[in-house]
């Protein structure tokens, strides 16, 4: 009989964290534990190979009849420092009411767990169960999935095969309420740099005779925004998804609280995208946001020069359907168009991911063309959310991004169900993470059912 | 008989680093040593105890008809890190041609070795020298004189006896040019602090619902100058003095190039107060400089985070009548009236100083009450200048600044002449810092003829 909290806590205790070479062990003892358990249940397990750390591919169930489910995960973590704020060991799970402590609790080796427990509680009852699976289970995803595309690439025509992919890598926003995620936001991200003079000048000798550079920063930065709130470059909303009114609808019965919200940000006034509350503002508009800047003098008291340099690091956010690429082309554009002369202008390009979207079926007046099989893993999951959490689930798109479910799409064509199982307070990359064992067991549930009523097509 | 590039010598062997502890002993030989020099030549010499460290003031001539010179100095030095990149030892004082190295050389040792070379010179001719000298020396300068205002206070009825002061602590333009300054620019320093949430938050959760502290900075600092290159804050030339047609006049005699300062700066266009030159604007008229930014992520690649604080440093260089106090109280105001919802906003004040002026007799058309005895030195230097040099100085303001000229004439109403000795390529605050000892005799030469005319009144 499959235990899936000891099994949780075998997962836990391998200290898998991708982005620091100290955790070698625990990286290779996560991937062999998740092979290894997976082998056991009867799936064909294969070891791909990347630059860094092997992606996980395994699979059962061989009938072209059968309905076809990429199951996607991770199977590192976050590093668990600073360590003196842990209140039980990082790596050491431990239980605690009904929450499992420890790194990677909930990201996201918890949820993985509750759709492996699932799968595992279905082939228990029903080994030869007519549905086929394919467990893909990365390493690298806290490192920003940089091996992911080329395996994509390589891997295509296989993952083609599949129907649909579903994945519990996404949020709850309470212990009541199950969201499933059907947007994200993309991402543009590029730094700007200016330079005036070729160093750092006294200000009294030279203040009053050349640009300096923050200055113009300033001012060029200044443009980019209406004094309403909307960003000023030409041809960035050109492109920008119509939200559809079942997207507003879907959002409210959210009930979510301006005022809490306000109050757990610290502000005192919302600031957003004119015509869409802050709920809205952050799920259905793009953004162009700041995210850091530096130039001249920072320290302690004064020093008074003119500074040579200046940046600025600048982060897109893009809803459905911008293109990162175009995005950062006319940003750049008018940013150019807008540096003052005397001011070299340097940009140094980082990354980028494009937004997501699904629309669930019964949903839209203006209905996609989609597989029958993820119209009806739509269908199962309203149904088996309804009966085991009371309370039928909300389509929502986030604000976040998941490059890599945008990219899956790019490559394969293959739509994503993203049953979320973390909650807001799960400390997700901090101190004391934690994942919620009811949410563990609704989930397991829920989910089986979802996969037993495409098993049953 | 006194031998001036000796006791220069002695002077600069003594490290005399006055913001490094390390160099206590340094400090208190190069003030042991100035104090023997002094008393050696006939001066009562009293060390004025500070808060760190003694102030010379050493003093010849009790007649009360004779004229009163006070000669200002300082034998203190900037650090020499770093020391890699001198040629020569710091400390050791090594003649190269026509040069001397070593830290201090300049700045202002080699200077004040003149004045007190050329005081010397006169004292050993005539010891009974109608002329009442003192000297005031302190060793706290390149510190920003912390003990001066203090000083200035305590012994303001004792300084108020001069007639006006003496310094050789400013630039020559070049080797053939002298420059008596005649203004300073003041400054106003202080530092903007915006907030907005109260911690950094996830740009993807958050981002499109809150005022970015990075952008509303941006907007606010993009206000405060016109797209001319004015300062954009009601009142801030309200109390600029009217620049003089002999002022232009004399900095045209200059011949500065324009070609060659944008070449020496980097730049390629030039960014001034309208209707000014790039070395009228530097000297004439006041500035709103941001010496530096600072905001969420600086570091390689990315960090998406929406910052919860962003801050500026801002200094304005001040010109007469310009008051330091009034300037940091309007701009602020400014930026507070220009901050917007949902930005909390703070202040930290630095520092500031008088900008000063000083007009020599027969050249304004508007002059003002002067001291017969300072109108005598200007007119003394003047000849001295014209037979030593070749060419009569040039009267300039200089678009630095050098508060305690401003803060002895508001304490004890005493003005300054500043017989400027050091030369661009000096290297002052910098490694291979020289003096060029044909200056230093010339200069020798200049201050002795001064001293006699006035000596002769």
């Amino acid at each position: 009989m499959f235990d899936p909290i000891e099994k949780l806590k075998e997962f836990i205790r391998q200290p898998s964290v991708s982005t620091d070479p100290k955790f070698h062990a625990g990286m290779k003892g996560a991937q062999e534990f998740v092979s290894g358990l997976l082998g056991s249940m009867g799936f064909a397990v294969e070891v791909v190979k990347t630059e860094r750390h092997p992606i996980i591919l395994a699979s059962r169930g061989t009938n072209k009849n059968w309905p076809h489910v990429l199951i996607y995960g991770h199977y590192d973590v976050q590093p668990a420092d600073p360590l003196n704020l842990w209140k039980t060991p990082a790596f050491e799970p431990t239980i605690i009411g009904n929450r499992i402590y420890g790194r990677g609790a909930a990201d996201n080796k918890g949820p993985l767990m509750t759709n492996i427990a699932a799968v595992a509680s279905l082939l228990e009852e029903n080994p030869q169960l007519p549905l086929r699976l394919t467990f893909l289970i990365e390493g690298e995803e806290e490192m920003g999935s940089p091996s992911f595309p080329e395996f994509l690439n390589r891997y295509a025509d296989r993952l083609r095969a599949a129907d649909f992919v579903f994945l519990s890598d996404t949020a709850l926003p309470n212990e009541n309420q199950v969201v499933i995620t059907c947007g994200l936001r993309g991402l543009a991200l590029f730094d700007v740099h200016l330079t005036g003079a070729k160093g750092d000048l006294h200000s009294g000798l030279h203040g009053g005779v050349l640009r300096n550079p923050i200055q113009a920063l300033a001012e060029i930065l200044a443009t980019l925004h209406t004094p309403d709130g909307r960003v000023n470059v030409p041809g960035f909303y050109d492109e920008v998804l119509e939200v559809e009114p079942w997207e507003r609808a879907e959002l409210k019965m959210l009930a979510a609280d301006e005022k809490a919200y306000a109050e757990f940000l610290g502000i005192d006034t919302f600031y957003t995208t004119p015509g869409f509350s802050p709920f809205e503002s952050a799920r259905f508009q793009p953004t162009l946001e700041f995210n850091g800047i530096g130039g001249g003098y920072q320290g302690e008291g004064t020093k008074t020069v003119i500074p040579s340099k200046a940046f600025a690091k600048i982060s897109c956010r893009l809803v459905p359907n911008q293109r990162p690429d175009r995005i950062k082309q006319i940003v750049m554009d008018t940013i150019r168009a807008r540096t003052p002369k005397g001011i070299k202008l340097e940009f140094v390009d980082q990354h980028k991911g494009e937004p997501y979207v699904v629309v669930p079926p019964d949903r839209s007046n203006t209905p996609k063309d989609q597989s029958p099989v993820l119209a009806q893993a739509f269908r199962a999951a309203d149904k088996a959310v309804a009966s085991v959490w009371g309370r039928r689930p909300l389509y929502l798109r986030e604000g976040g991004s998941v490059p890599i479910i945008a990219e899956i799409k790019r490559v394969t064509g293959l739509d994503s169900v993203m049953f979320g199982l973390f909650l807001p307070e799960d400390n997700l990359h901090a101190p004391n993470e934690s994942f919620n064992l009811d949410v563990m067991k609704k989930g397991t549930e829920t989910t089986r059912r979802i996969l037993a009523d495409l098993a049953s097509r």
